[in-house]
């Protein structure tokens, strides 16, 4: 049976443009006290100081691994799945649930990669932009009245949440996967570059007016999140993609 | 149905002899932002000052409405049930569980009569005299190798659990519906009519040969299987497939 450690190493805690060095100073605590040891910071605007190390308590080492990246895309590079914590429903979001769902989803997904639970800055969560990059959205349910989570108080659900679906999924890990096609899933850097060439490619057969984007492809986003795209279907995907360009280079 | 204040408003949460004011601050915001206000401190080591309200954010109401008492028995005057939340095992102790089960067990409790969920100091924990007085204990699973949770933290995991079992037994739906786009699913004829324009065109732009089919157009049955395609992502793809297929005649 694998250990927590085993089944937690491929998951990576994100916190975006945190402003305040005693929540990620808590977050570290948070994560470590469930088992988990991997924190990213995105253009942190607060530092990680005395407030942080104090707040951490005995999860300073967690604090001190933390790696620092400027964007978001670079916190996420290797991931195959990525979660968005939020705390509302977007106009188009990927695949929504909640934090329960969320961490049972994060360690199917462990098992094939490097995984992703990403929050936001205190005040303004995340942005769409950010939402885009993940696969799937997770909120916690608050109250109707009074839905302001704190930061760290929020990582520590979710983390809470992983080491049950952790506890309850351990004793069955060792179910054979199904035969057949090998699942590899596409990373999200692979993701990123079907999206662009669908960009070109779509406005060189027509399909799609740079000038007048509209919904289309976040549409399209949205449908590859739907089904957890493979690397192998992203390479189909592009041959379809470059066969239609091609022919029309060619034809013309 | 009850709303979750009628549900709630018999469970207090009750914090004996806590030592931070940033702690006390915290499990106010952590009780509020899951619908829960009654709070009792019983003999505080630490004042309800400016940094206690600091971290309770926008929970002042619950920390100003906070019952102050000298002794964990006057804490649960009154109470039908109470939990007690420790990290540790007894050698004498009643019914145990987690932090799940507890909030399942002070549900039901609390539609006989008042409950109460008691945290013991930062440091020390509660004592055997404290928890003789509770009905049941109730532990949060943690680390094997750092056990030492954020007393604030163990409220906001444990009012989440009440929160979540409120949700479950009122019937409300766990899985928050995605807003914006109305998903209609696409009927099998639709994916049907898209599996057949994907083979016309395909071939049209000359990526897909009849004669030697191979497992093109399974992958993809099996790719729009597993996105669930709803109807509108169905128009889209046929829109796309048209596009190739229309510059390619035109080109001709």
């Amino acid at each position: 049976m694998k250990s927590a450690i085993d089944l937690f190493e491929p998951i990576r805690i994100v916190l975006v443009e945190s402003s305040h060095s005693g929540n990620i100073g808590a977050a570290a605590r948070a994560m470590k006290v469930m088992g988990l040891s991997r924190l990213v910071l995105v253009a942190p605007r607060a530092a990680v100081d005395e407030v942080a190390r104090a707040r951490a308590s005995g999860a300073n080492d967690v604090l001190a691994g933390a790696k620092l990246v400027a964007n978001l895309e670079d916190a996420l590079a290797g991931c195959v799945y990525a979660v968005a914590a939020t705390s509302r429903a977007r106009e188009i979001s990927p695949a929504t649930g909640n934090a329960r769902q969320a961490a049972d989803a994060l360690l199917q997904h462990a098992g094939q990669g490097e995984c992703a639970l990403v929050f936001g800055n205190e005040t303004s969560g995340l942005t769409n932009e950010h939402v885009r990059l993940c696969q799937a959205v997770a909120t916690i349910p608050t109250s109707d009245t009074y839905g302001s989570l704190n930061l760290a108080a929020a990582v520590q659900v979710f983390s809470y949440e992983l080491r049950m679906s952790m506890m309850a999924s351990a004793g069955i890990a060792l179910r054979p996967e199904p035969a057949g096609i090998t699942d590899v899933p596409a990373t999200l850097d692979e993701i990123e570059g079907l999206m662009h060439h669908c960009e070109t490619a779509l406005a060189t057969i027509g399909f799609f007016d740079p000038a007048n984007p509209k919904r289309l492809l976040p549409r399209l986003r949205r449908l590859f999140g739907k089904a957890r795209l493979e690397r192998e279907e992203v390479n189909i995907l592009r041959g379809i993609l470059g066969a239609a360009e091609r022919r029309h280079e060619r034809d013309r």
